[in-house]
């Protein structure tokens, strides 16, 4: 049994248009370009800042540059830091991401809460925007209509996208109907200057403070600084994620599997077994891999604080491996000479095999005649052999008559194809095998 | 292209027939049956040992224990012996074996001179007797014909069929014509007990005698004690080369490749290379494997005093592997769950598919009715997407119509068909696409 790798020529075809349907230019009549769309010129480069996310992002690691020079780091904040990033980047990982855009499991309310107000935390956008994007990211990957779309570049697809206006038109649409009908969520939606501000900067420096009294690091390291990493760390996700590793089960997108992007991203760097399966809510399916918030969601399990964790079958998974193999074996066996096909050869008589093996040196296996110029001096089993095949059919002598040739004599006999026989490819002569016998005198002495 | 992996059954078949010829019990007539081929008896079993054997092979091993307990061993010993170790190692294995027995390379008649007398230094036999039955080995390896087939056991492979009888019909014939015509062959069979004993015995005596005046430790450790070690790494070509490691080219017969046996046997631990391609000069094929007797042949034919060193061409070699690869792919492949084969499926009217989807969650994609039901609640792209098909052609939808679905997606939906539509296999539906787009209302926009 072969494995199924290819679709047919004709889904292949209607994808590939389906795809450029989407990646054409749109045409939107006479009103005027957006302005994300437009060249970039003097008069329109702040135009194209989008004012509300570029402040967020190129302020804070400003503000951490200045505090390292400045705000002495105690070990208590550090830590509390570290704990905070781990916080709010799970926010992201295990709430945003695998709860609510993928709804790869549930969970109950107080989970939900905490999520929630985690994930506000690390200022990347309320749920419901956050999850819009990201589906249509999964949806359309790699087009036109993916919103971080690698292909525009590794910082587009980090950064860019936000800093920049987007046109909101050129985004692929994607169904958040579950997501206007959760409450939680249009509650964070429609709070969340307040919430993620509470989260991301006022919550970490009252718990330093209070804690020991450190009200300017705990507001520089575990607010300000934390959330440049947790920025970059989940950014990660759409750029490095797409750019960085291999891919065991689809090379037709940019989706990668990588340890190191897993350990810069709590665990989202197996990113090709992600948009293959991505309502699992694994991302790394084997132990020793690193997937912390994988470990989360089914710690919590534990606890019947999360319920109903989806997973792919191990035999889907394997099969998407197993394709992906076969495909590279089908490539690196198109790059070999596997000798000529047997379509191609040309058909002759038997009468002209035996006349032209008088001067050259043919010799007859399976109905195909062979040139075995190439190894009459150099057989393995002496000239002597080889010699006394010219002219003769030697199908039963070469496959174990005399001797049970290997893998590799087949190989290399298929290489030395010349012609067919007419009539020739009936095997009828494997039911005379034992009347050969004579040929060596051994076998059935 | 896929790649040719198994034979045709007819070919297999045959071959099968071959084999069990080869290992049928032969019938000898009235006479008497040989003395290796009667049960063990207490009359028979002084008999059935090969008194010319035994003795090689037992003594030294029990005058080295002796030796370790009454002669010193000197550093200069110590170095010699090794280095005569290596010598005579090679002796076997780049004179008997890849010169003599395979006829890999051509050689000076310096180099010869030097090789048959070192491997004499070996105490394995004269270079024709050796031969004669390594060819028989390739030719017949693994059957009853075998002299040191590892099916007898790995112990007999290793040791028993020398100090034990051998009934000389039994062991397959080889063709040693060449060897018959070779004049330095031929001299050293005939005069054979008379070199080996003195390349094994005397010769290192002399060496460390007349060097520097240690002449018992010059015959005990450089004699004795290195003609075990030689022995013992030289007869693991034979056991442990058929019994450790992978097959990384044919595992139809017992060879297997491991770093461990080519550490012990000068390189001949790459064995299952070697059977595939024995008249290749090389074992190892890559530079960073252990193969010391490839690199002496190399070295010398830097030099001139070597020629010709035969190697099958990188094609020939990856075919093999890919082959091997293949196979294991499919091995895996048949154990995974495909769904069912389109021929075993039922045949029903485009009509009856409508029909039953009133009651029954049924999908049409590219001519075959699925049943959604496993993934009516877990579909990744939501429930409206998937309902919104049920009982509708999704053939266009399916393949980037609305989403250009994984090869997850498409290996899922093969394990829920259920029926085939009559005429519906034409993918007439792929002309239709560009009309499917109502579906959405987002693609060409
Ligand atoms: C027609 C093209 C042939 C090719 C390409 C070919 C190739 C080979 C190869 C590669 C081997 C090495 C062992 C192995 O890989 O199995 C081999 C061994 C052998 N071949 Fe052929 N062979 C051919 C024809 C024949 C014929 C016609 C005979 C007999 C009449 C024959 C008899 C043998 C024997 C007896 C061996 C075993 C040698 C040994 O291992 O000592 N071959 N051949
Ligand atoms: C008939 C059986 C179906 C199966 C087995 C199936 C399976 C899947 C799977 C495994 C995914 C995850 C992404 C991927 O692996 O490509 C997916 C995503 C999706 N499916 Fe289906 N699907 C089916 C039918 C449909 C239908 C009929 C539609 C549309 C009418 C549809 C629309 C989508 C969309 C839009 C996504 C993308 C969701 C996202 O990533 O946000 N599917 N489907
Ligand atoms: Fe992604
Ligand atoms: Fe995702
Ligand atoms: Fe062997
Ligand atoms: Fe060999």
């Amino acid at each position: 049994m072969s494995v199924v790798m290819d679709r047919s020529p004709e889904v292949r075809k209607a994808s590939l248009r389906a795809q450029s349907n989407q990646s054409a230019p749109v045409y939107r009549g006479p009103e005027r370009l957006h302005v994300a769309d437009q060249e970039w010129t003097l008069g329109n480069c702040l135009a194209k800042i989008n004012w509300l996310h570029a402040p967020i992002l190129v302020l804070p690691p400003l503000a951490t540059i200045y505090a390292l020079y400045t705000v002495p780091l105690l070990l208590k904040t550090l830590v509390w830091s570290i704990i905070y990033y781990f916080i709010t980047g799970l926010g992201i990982t295990a709430g945003y991401h695998r709860l609510w855009a993928h709804r790869s499991y549930a969970a109950t309310l107080p989970v939900r809460i905490f999520l929630a107000l985690a994930g506000a935390g690390a200022m990347e956008g309320s749920i419901k925007w956050w999850s819009r994007d990201h589906r249509a990211h999964h949806r359309y990957t790699d087009s036109e209509k993916d919103p971080y779309a690698v292909k525009n570049g590794l910082l587009y697809a980090h950064l860019g996208w936000m800093i920049l206006k987007q046109n909101p038109k050129r985004i692929g649409r994607s169904d958040i109907t579950d997501l206007n009908a959760d409450r939680l969520v249009m509650w964070q939606h429609k709070h969340y200057l307040k919430i993620a501000t509470f989260m991301a900067a006022v919550f970490p420096t009252l718990v330093a403070g209070f804690g020991w009294g450190d009200w300017m690091g705990g507001y520089f390291y575990a607010g300000v600084a934390r959330l440049v990493f947790v920025h970059h760390a989940t950014f990660c996700v759409n750029s490095l994620a797409h750019w960085l590793g291999d891919q065991p089960f689809d090379d037709r997108h940019s989706p990668r599997n990588h340890f190191i992007t897993a350990l810069l991203t709590l665990g989202e760097g197996y990113h090709n077994f992600h948009h293959e399966f991505p309502t699992d809510y694994r991302n790394a399916i084997r132990f020793y891999q690193y997937d912390p918030t994988k470990w989360l969601i089914l710690f919590l399990s534990y606890l019947g604080l999360t319920k109903r964790l989806q997973t792919f079958s191990e035999n889907e998974v394997q099969k998407g491996m197993l394709q992906m193999e076969q495909k590279k074996i089908n490539e690196r066996s198109m790059k070999l000479k596997w000798g000529t096909p047997l379509d191609k050869l040309p058909v002759i008589e038997y009468e002209e095999f035996e006349e032209r093996s008088s001067t050259e040196p043919l010799i007859l296996v399976s109905g195909i005649v062979h040139d075995v110029t190439p190894i009459l001096e150099s057989h393995p089993g002496g000239r002597a052999m080889i010699r006394s095949g010219i002219g003769k059919d030697m199908t039963a002598a070469f496959n174990g008559g005399v001797y049970d040739h290997s893998n590799a004599a087949h190989n290399l006999l298929s290489t030395m194809r010349v012609a067919v026989v007419r009539g020739g490819m009936d095997v009828e002569t494997w039911r005379k095998m034992p009347s050969q016998d004579h040929l060596t005198g051994i076998i059935g002495k």
